[in-house]
C-alpha cells in the first residue's frame, strides 16, 4: 500500500492523481493533500480521500477550509503547510504536481524524508537539477517522472540499460501556434495561446507549450532525470503527440512509448512502478489516427527552445533564471501586460544580463530566481 | 563468448549473423554452419570464420566444399549433417535460419542439447510450436526471435510483465501488392512479386510478404513465443516498416520498437541478449521519413492471413498443412505452375481437405506435411 501526499492537489497533475487512485483503493491511499486558494474543491477532496492533513497557500483558504471539514483533518497553510504536507510521517510517496519554482523545497525535503517522489514539478529539476538528483541518490529515493515525456523515456529505459542508449529523442506537438508564422505570432491573444491542440492543461504550462519554453525544460529536466548530455538530446515535432518520446540505443533500435493524451497513464505508471496495473482509458487506434507526422525544430522559429538548450548547457544558475524570467513573461502574457513574442524578449534579455554562478547552493538559486523576477518585471521598460 | 552455429549459413540471415559476428570477434565465434548448394560462399566462409564443422545439402555440394578446404574443416550433408551442425558439442548458441519446415528436426535437436535458440525459421513454431515450445520450457532454453517482428515484441517485453500486456500489434509492409486491387492481382508477375518495398530478403518469404502469407505466419509464431490468444494479436498495415511492432499494455500504453530495414539489429539483439552493443547501422531518421501511415488490414483482399489466423485457431496440424501447402504453392509460383491468386486458392483447397489432427507428436505433423505436399500439388489439376 503506497500512502501518497499531494503538492497541487487541486490543479491538473493533481485531479488526475486522485482520478488513479480512486481506481485503485487496494494500492493506494491519501495522507495528505497541499493546494493554493481552491477551497471548494479542496473540501471536496478532504471528503472524498479524507487525508490526515492538508495545506491552502493562504490563512483565509486554510480558514475556509477548516470551518467546512475542520474536525476530520488538520489544516495548515503557506510555505510550513507545503512542508509539512511533504515530509507527512504518515506519507511513503510524493506527488510532486505545484506549478513554479515553488515546487522545489517542499520536493527537497521530502527526498531528504525518504519518500519516493513522483515528479510533475519541472522547476525542481530546471532550476536545481545537480542538487535534486545528488540528494536523490544519497537518500537512495527514485525520481518518478510524470511527465508524458519523461514517462516515455524512462519506460523505454526499462529493462535497459542507460549506457547503451545514444539519443533521447523527445517530441514537441508544437502547441497552439505550431502552423503560425514568426509574423502572426506579434498579435497572437491570450485565447489563442491557450488552445492546447492535443493536451488541457494548466494555464502556464499551455503558454509554454505554445512558446516551446516548456520543450526546454523537459529538455534539461531529461538531462538531470536519465544524466545525458544535452548533444545527446533531440526535440522532433510531431503534431499528433501519440508518440511521447523515443530512445535511439547504440544498436540502431529506437525504443518508442506511444498513447492517448491521457495524463493518467503517466500519473499512474509513476505510482506503480515497476509495475503496470490496470486503467480504464481510451485505448490507442493508429488505424483511425492513420498517420503520424515528423518535422524538424526550428531555432529561429522557437528561440525559446535554443535558450533552454543554452542555459542548460552554462548550467549554474543560468536554468534558474530561464525559468523565473519565464514566469514572469508569462504571467505579464497572461495579464496582457505583454504581447506573446514579449515572452522570449523578456527571457532572452533577463539571461544576456545574468551573471552566471556555477555549482549554485540552493540559496544562491533562490537569489539567482529573485533576481530574474526583478530584471524580468521591467526590462521591457523604455529608458527614459 | 558465444559459441554459434548457423544453420543456413548462405543465406540472407546466415551472411547477416556471420556480419554481426564478424564485428565483434571478443564476442561471438563459428563453430559450425549448414548451407544447401552455395558452394561458392560456403567456401569463403569456412576460410573467413573457421568452423570446426560444415555441413552442404547434397553429397555433391559437400564434396565440393571438402575439395577446396576439407583439410581444415570436417564436411558433412544431408539430414545427418544438419543435425550434427544443430547439436555440435563445442556450440553454444544455434541460429536457425533454414528457409522451411526442414528447419525443425535440428532446431528441436539443439534445444534438446540445451543451445540457446536464434529463431529465424518461421516452420519451426509454424508447424510445431506446441512442442517446441514445451520443450524449450522443459530444457530451459530460450528462445530468441530474430524475425524483425518478433524481436520488436520481445525488446517491447523487456521488463515488462506479460501478464500486463492486453495486445501485440503486428505491422505489415503490404508487401509488393500492397497498392493492387484483386483483380490486378490475377496477372501479377513473378518479377513483380519479388519487388519487395522495403526488405531485402529470400524469394520464398518475399512471396509470402505478397500474399501476406508471412504476416500469418508471424501471427502464429507470437501466439506461441509469447503466449498469446489469437484474438489478442493484431495485424496493421504500416507502410513504411519503421515501426516493427507493438505491445499494448494493460494501462493503456503501447511500447514499440522502431528501426531501419536492417536484419543486422534483430539477429545482433538476439545473439547479445540481454545487453545491447553497437552496431554500425544507417540511424532511423524520422524527419527525413516525415510521417507514419497505418491502415486496416482486410481479410479479404489477404486471405491468405485470415486462413492463418483459422489455422492458428484451429490447431493441431493445421498450420503444420497451411505452411506445406503454402511452400507447394510458392514453389509452382516461382516456377510459372500456376498464377499468384492460385497460391491461395491452393492452400484453402488444401485446408479444407484436410481432416485436422489435435495435439499432434513430430510425426504426425510430418505425416500431414507430406499429406498437404501432395494434395497441394494436384489440387488445382481440373478433374476429367
Amino acid at each position: 500500500m503506497e500512502k501518497v501526499a499531494i503538492l497541487g492537489s487541486t490543479g491538473s497533475i493533481g485531479k488526475n492523481t486522485l482520478a488513479v487512485i480512486e481506481e485503485h483503493p487496494d494500492q493506494f491511499n491519501v495522507v495528505a493533500l497541499a493546494a493554493g486558494k481552491n477551497v471548494k474543491e479542496m473540501i471536496r477532496q478532504v471528503k472524498a480521500f479524507k487525508p490526515k492533513l492538508v495545506s491552502m497557500a493562504t490563512r483565509k483558504a486554510a480558514d475556509a477550509v477548516k470551518q467546512e471539514v475542520g474536525e476530520t483533518v488538520e489544516v495548515l497553510w503557506g510555505d510550513e503547510g507545503l512542508n509539512a504536507v511533504a515530509v507527512c510521517s504518515d506519507s511513503t510517496y510524493l506527488v510532486s504536481s505545484l506549478v513554479g519554482s515553488k515546487g522545489l523545497a517542499p520536493t527537497l525535503a521530502a527526498i531528504r524524508a525518504g519518500k519516493k517522489i513522483g515528479l510533475a514539478n519541472k522547476e525542481t529539476l530546471v532550476t536545481a537539477g545537480h542538487i535534486v538528483t545528488a540528494e536523490a541518490r544519497k537518500h537512495q529515493v527514485p525520481l518518478l517522472p510524470i511527465d508524458s515525456e519523461h514517462s516515455a523515456l524512462f519506460q523505454c529505459f526499462n529493462g535497459e540499460r542507460s549506457a547503451e542508449a545514444e539519443r533521447l529523442i523527445i517530441t514537441a506537438s508544437g502547441g497552439a501556434f505550431r502552423d503560425w508564422s514568426r509574423e502572426e505570432l506579434i498579435h497572437a491573444t491570450v485565447e489563442q495561446a491557450l488552445k492546447h491542440p492535443n493536451w488541457s492543461m494548466g494555464n502556464k504550462i499551455t503558454i509554454d507549450s505554445a512558446t516551446m519554453m516548456n520543450k526546454g525544460f523537459e529538455v534539461i529536466e531529461a538531462h538531470w532525470l536519465f544524466d545525458f548530455p544535452y548533444g545527446k538530446i533531440d526535440v522532433i515535432l510531431h503534431p499528433q503527440s501519440v508518440i511521447h518520446s523515443m530512445v535511439e540505443f547504440s544498436d540502431g533500435a529506437v525504443m518508442a512509448q506511444l498513447g492517448t493524451p491521457d495524463m493518467k497513464i503517466p500519473i499512474q505508471y509513476a505510482l506503480a512502478y515497476p509495475r503496470r496495473m490496470p486503467l480504464r482509458t481510451k485505448r490507442l487506434d493508429l488505424v483511425s489516427l492513420s498517420r503520424l507526422d515528423f518535422r524538424a525544430l526550428d531555432f529561429r522559429r522557437y528561440p525559446c527552445l535554443r535558450m533552454a538548450y543554452e542555459a542548460g548547457k552554462a548550467g549554474g544558475t543560468m536554468p534558474a533564471v530561464l525559468n523565473a524570467a519565464n514566469e514572469v513573461a508569462v504571467e505579464m502574457f497572461l495579464n496582457r501586460d505583454c504581447n506573446f513574442l514579449d515572452i522570449e524578449e523578456i527571457v532572452e534579455r533577463t539571461l544576456d544580463a545574468h551573471q552566471n554562478v556555477g555549482n549554485p547552493s540552493l540559496e544562491e538559486i533562490e537569489e539567482a530566481d529573485r533576481w530574474a523576477r526583478q530584471f524580468a518585471k521591467n526590462c521591457l521598460v523604455p529608458v527614459a
